[in-house]
């Protein structure tokens, strides 16, 4: 087993927008394997590697890939980047996951962490991607904004990742509570609203109407959250000025028809409420409002 | 002035598709003036009359049409075909409005009884319109749904209106409390919901989740307006069951970038409920939204 000093094996399970960006990126400096959920996508990426495409700059990596059934447990270190609603599935079918050393969840939501309480390994990261990334097709990626991964350890050591392009940094983290919680906040506060509105980002702080729900469901969200509010709502209403002209990944998941992440989001804010006996209402309304709007998308 | 046998003196104000749909059906039996805002629309009507078109009959009727500032006091009757936020304005600018013995509001929701308390006429009724009309032009409306006009009588005496079209059936019933809450609860729970939600009607019966949400501003209604809650309810959902496929005119006005309702129905609830002390977090919610919707709207 290599000692994360230098070239890693490293695993990715998850084709979408966010895995596509990762093992791209990784393939410059490590060994990447990447694991699909079809034998169609493994075997295109296998032909063309993977493309990622930013402004003025296109490169192609190559990068093996597998359908996720076999042999993640060969890995030094594997990320996780499958949305939450799929996780449970994942690691009811994927025993050998556990066998891995180092491991690290990319999802968003909180709810994933009463799954990683139960895994063997010897370590466990959390991450959140701040990166914008859109997937054009099975083995390309466009990389539509550069930001951050935030890596904090759940429990044993902190892997050393070197090596990294610029354009992709990671950065480890104390604190995992922190990173996971802030952009739940940011999410649970900016996401559902937009989608329910069918607004871009920015609308939220424009339209006094919007503005004052923010502020409801912030209030809801941080009655169950802890955290610093006054900061807290400095960063939520910073990263809502910062991607005014963008669609939440909600907005832009509820115009396609695809399934969100409600409950990864909300859904994990109403269960930590119950445990605590305490009634959201506004935030519940959110919540079955988005699932009706998920039911009628098909 | 006529004493409400054989033929009476009619007038309406507003050129809007009630307006259009009371004029054209009225004026086949009495001398009927309609009272429109533009002088353009005026012309229009005195040269070409009214058309009402049904399924498979088109008629057109002779209508006086004058704007909105003169002779309303010639009246016998007199209808006010606007909407709810027109009211005061309307009343404020057109003083001879009290110099009419009867006058008929034909407003949605109860925000206009505060106005109506006010009024000197000697008999004032208000109705509520269960009528599908469409305008398709200054001086045609198509008749898209037969239903009936109810009107209660909020002082004075009641009419006699007679040879009326028995397309256009016009029942009067003691207590106009009835016939308004009744109204304003069905507009309350089904018109904010699809709105928001961009549904037809029967989507609010066949999704459990928006179902839900119904029944959640059912529950903040009925605590402020009184009524026999259980037959409130079954008449909401029959309602809600006959309209399955129509879009709710608060869904229409927004989709058409025009000013909704929500003042005159939810706001009127909220009104009540603050008078009350009371707070109705999902329904303080949905005007909210509705308004932040409207406002984004333009």
């Amino acid at each position: 087993m290599n000692d994360g000093v230098g070239t890693m094996k490293i695993g990715i399970i998850g084709g979408g927008s966010i895995g596509l960006l990762f093992a791209g990126y990784l393939a410059e400096s490590h060994d990447v394997t990447i694991f699909t959920r079809t034998e169609h996508q493994a075997n295109e990426i296998n032909k063309k590697g993977i493309t990622i495409e930013k402004k003025n700059n296109v490169k192609t990596f190559n990068v093996q890939a597998k359908i996720s059934s076999s042999s993640v447990k060969e890995m030094d270190l594997l990320f996780i980047a499958v949305k939450q609603y799929i996780l449970t599935d994942l690691l009811t079918q994927l025993k050998d996951i556990e066998k891995v050393g180092m491991i690290c969840f990319l999802q968003n939501g909180m709810g994933h962490i009463e799954h990683i309480k139960q895994l063997q390994n010897a370590t466990i990261l959390v991450g959140i991607v701040e990166h914008g990334a859109l997937k054009v097709d099975n083995t390309t990626v466009i990389h539509t904004g550069i930001g951050q991964t935030k890596i904090g350890t759940y429990k044993g050591n902190v892997p050393v990742l070197e090596n990294i392009h610029t354009d992709f940094p990671i950065e480890f983290h104390d604190d995992w509570f922190d990173i996971l919680s802030n952009k739940l906040v940011v999410n649970a506060v900016i996401n559902p609203l937009t989608a329910l509105y069918r607004v871009k980002n920015g609308e939220l702080l424009e339209n006094s109407y919007f503005h004052k729900q923010m502020k409801n469901v912030f209030r809801d969200i941080v009655s169950i959250i802890p955290t610093n509010e006054e900061k807290m709502w400095e960063l939520v209403t910073t990263i809502c000025k910062n991607t005014a002209s963008n669609k939440s990944s909600m907005l832009r998941d509820i115009e396609e028809g695809r399934k969100t992440e409600i409950d990864a989001i909300l859904g994990y804010i109403l269960i930590e409420a119950k445990k605590r006996k305490r009634e959201l209402t506004i935030t519940q309304f959110l919540y079955d409002s988005l699932k009706g709007i998920e039911y009628k998308g098909g």
